[in-house]
Order: structure tokens, then sequence, then C-alpha cells
């Protein structure tokens, strides 16, 4: 595979790229962002992969998400892919939560996305071959975390490649999308009516059929519009709870679902992660 | 005067508010961006106004400057106005660099700007005594700061008004706006070919003919674009150095004009004008 540099900044130390690079997986072309910190100089340095939510692409949390302070100072790249196959010829669906922007993080198997809507293979496969032949990072050293949608993506990777992350926090995620009205309708147009198929992406019932990860950190504001209907943060402390599960749920008073939420915990996810990876 | 709140977010521990208001000055709508930090529910608070560059509106740096995090740990209120009045009504010139986003900080005297082109007042005076009015901050305990069109705004204003601001600082200012494409073009067009009428904002200009302040911080990549042409800082060393002003200025190795330069250095000149106002 070749990638093409969109654009490269110094900042914070290090160098902040936006790469393209026709994807197989896909059947188009995608666009990602990766921070090196200076740490990176010097060889391979821990990478922390970031699942952004409905709508975004790489660069709301590149632009909005002030993680490269930290990424600096504790020597962590950071790589944002986007959220679905984009392109002319990509089929869209109707509405923000359901085709472009909206690909949330599984293969579809039903007509017309399965052609393109590849982002389970893209960012568990894909994505993490191509980072790893083209940048300096050590993936022995993989940390995950995403913000709603993307906070499902990051969960339910986590829980399916239990070995490969040595930590998984999320912002905000949808938990159990087989529950609520955003993951019923990606579900059921991506992969069909037959639940059996959903319980790989959905974080809760994968921990209720005994998936594991070490420990887990969510934050979630208590303002948040999609708290009560789309998040639920409720079921996956109960999940957690009966499964022995160590989870840090925080519920953080007066914050919504926007990047001033995040990017207000960002820095304390990143040195969680950190602690983890070192 | 009466404001509009357009939206207001939680982020850290601070509010994020955006702002708009009729304007008497630009006789016009305007929109501010004011960031509360968690310190000003005891009381009134310190406040820098940070000046943007050719093309943005208050988002940019509400979004990409990165400096909630040093606000709300130093206890700063951090007030982005436009740059420049804007709506179906105003006349917009050619290019981006005249015009729409880029009023220069003048008081407009040639037509057909001279009657919604007044940003020296509307920053100097409306914006300023609308801010003090409506929310906790201490007048007495300002800065100034801007980026490039708005460096060369906050160096004039300050200069213009040394008893008002406790500190002053710039990312890539435009010094010397009488001697570059961007401050002669702009110039000429708000203010007409009296160059007389030029040194009110001209900083280089200003330091000659007598203006002060106490210390002054500039930070400049090595690779921003507009170095050689339109920024030309070694003029107001030059200037500084002859007249006795204390000015740090600080080539930063690699780093170009954009956000992901401003944003690596918010943080320091945060702190750097917290020292002062404290």
């Amino acid at each position: 595979m070749t990638i093409e540099v969109v654009s490269e900044n110094m900042s914070h130390g290090g160098r902040q790229l936006v790469v393209r690079h026709a994807s197989p997986a896909c059947r188009c072309d995608m666009t990602f962002s990766i921070f090196l910190p200076p740490q990176s100089e010097g060889g391979n340095v821990p990478v922390v992969w970031y699942l952004s939510g409905l709508t975004c692409t790489h660069a709301n949390v590149t632009e909005k998400g002030e993680y490269r302070t930290a990424c600096a100072e504790l020597g962590l790249a950071f790589v944002a892919p986007d959220t679905s196959p984009r392109g002319d010829d990509v089929p869209d669906g109707d509405g923000y939560d359901f085709g472009i922007g909206a690909g949330f993080y599984v293969d579809a198997t039903e007509e017309p996305w399965s052609w393109n809507y590849r982002m389970w293979t893209y960012v568990t496969d894909e994505l993490p071959r191509l980072v790893a032949s083209e940048f300096p990072v050590d993936m022995d050293r993989q940390a995950i975390t995403g913000h709603s949608m993307g906070g499902h993506g990051a969960l339910t990777v986590a829980l399916n490649f239990p070995d490969r992350f040595r930590s998984v926090s999320a912002f905000a995620p949808i938990v159990a999308p087989s529950q609520v009205p955003w993951g019923q309708k990606a579900l059921t147009g991506y992969l069909g009516d037959d639940r059996a198929t959903w319980r790989k992406h959905d974080a809760v019932a994968l921990i209720q059929h005994g998936a594991r990860v070490t420990d887990l950190l969510v934050d979630v504001g208590t303002a948040d519009q999609f708290l009560e209907q789309e998040l639920r943060p409720e079921l996956i402390e109960r999940a957690c709870a009966d499964a022995g599960v160590a989870l840090t749920l925080r519920r953080q008073q007066g914050y919504d679902h926007s990047y001033y939420f995040i990017s207000t915990f960002m820095a304390n996810h990143l040195a969680w992660h950190a602690e983890r990876l070192s």
C-alpha cells in the first residue's frame, strides 16, 4: 500500500500528519490523521487509536480533541481514522446516523452497503497494518478509545481482541447498540435482522457472553443529550459488575456530548492509557 | 446593549460561551466567544483578549486554540472577537486579505468601508464595555494577544492604551503593516493614501515614535510561509532594541503559521500573562 501525506504540521514538538490511501477494505480512498510525538524520533512509540462518533471525519478530534500536549509529554502516537467509507461511488443512507459518517465499525452484509461499508476490517486489520508499516509505532503497546459511536467501536474492538490492547477507554460510548435506537437502526441496516450477528458488535452483550478486558475507563456527561436514550451507561455498569470487570465509570457533572466534554478529559484518558502502556 | 447566548458548553470546569449582539460600532450583528474559568464563580477574574487573523471568526481559536486547560488552571477569562463586520449588508473586498474576515482592527475612513468597518472602536471600546457589563471580569487586570493580523491588532491596541493592559504578546504578528503587502493593501483601502493616518496602526512605527509597553512576548515559526514577506519580526526586534523595550522574540524551529503552531505555545503565553496579571 502507498500513502499520500495530505498535510504535515509541526505541533507540540511532534508532527501532526493527515494521510490518504487507497483502501482495499472499503474500496475507496480513506483519510486518517496521525500525531507522532517527539519521542518517535528515537524509536517506536506506543499508539493510541481514537475512533470518532457519528458525522465525524479524522478532522474533528484532530482539531478539537486537545490530545497533542499529553501525547507529546507521554510519548504516545495518536491515530484517528474516518467513520465510514466516502466518495462519489459510496452509497449513502438516510439521516446523519446511517451511511456516510456512520459506519458503526462493522462489516456490512446487507446490500447495497456490503461493498464499501467494511469499517470493522478497516480499523482492526487494514489500518493497523498500514500504520505499522509506515510509521514508528510499537504494535506491542496499543491502546484504544473513542467517542459515542466510536466509543462503541473502541469497546467492541477491544473486547474482540483482548490480547491486542493494553488499555481501553471511551467518552460517552454507545454501550449496547442492540438495545438503543441508533444501534438498532445501524445493525439492522448493515447486518440484517438476525440478532445473532449483532452480538460481536455490542459491548454489553459481549461482556455478558464472556468477553473480557482487564479494566475499562468511561466518562459520560450528565448533561449529555443522548444519555438516556442512546448511551445508557447503566447497562455496561451492570454488565461489568456481574462479570467482575473493573469499570471506572465517571458521570461528569454538567458536561454534554460535544468536543468541549471530550477535550476536558482527554489528557486524563491519555495518562490512564500511558500507565498501562509503559 | 442586550446579548444573545448562541451556545454554552461546560469545558475544563468552566463555561465556553458564544455570544451575539447588535453592534452600534459596526452597524451589524457581531459574534464573539468568551470562556469563563471555574474561578469566575467566586468573583471577577482577569481577562485575556485574543484577536484573530485573516479569514477567521471567533470559532477558529475557540475550537483549535487549546487555551481552556491553562485558563481554567490560571483563572483567566478568554475573549475572542470576530475579525470584521459581517452580514448581507456589509460590503466585501477582493481577496481573503481585505473586507470580510480582514478588518485589520482599524476604523475605516474610506468608502464604502467607513459605515461598517469600525473594528478599532469595536475592540477598544464597545466590546470591552459590553463584556465588563455582562460577565464577571476584572477590567483592572487585562491582557491582550493575537495571531498574524490579530497580532498586529494586539500590539497596536496595547501600544495605544498602555495603561489598560498589564501584558501583551503575539503569535506570528504583522509588526509593520506600513512596510508589507498585506498591511499596505489594507491601510490604503481602509484609511487612504495619507500615511500619517497609518502610524497609529503600525506597531513598529508606534514604538519608533515613542509608544511603549513594559515588555512584550512574540513567537514566530521558522517555517511560517509568511515570515519574510508579511511578518518580518526583525523590524520589531530592531525597533524594540533601539527603544529599550524588553522584547522576548522566539523563533520557533520548524513551526508554520497554523493553529498547530498557536496551540503549541498558547499555554506558555497564558502563563506569561497570568504572571503579570496576578
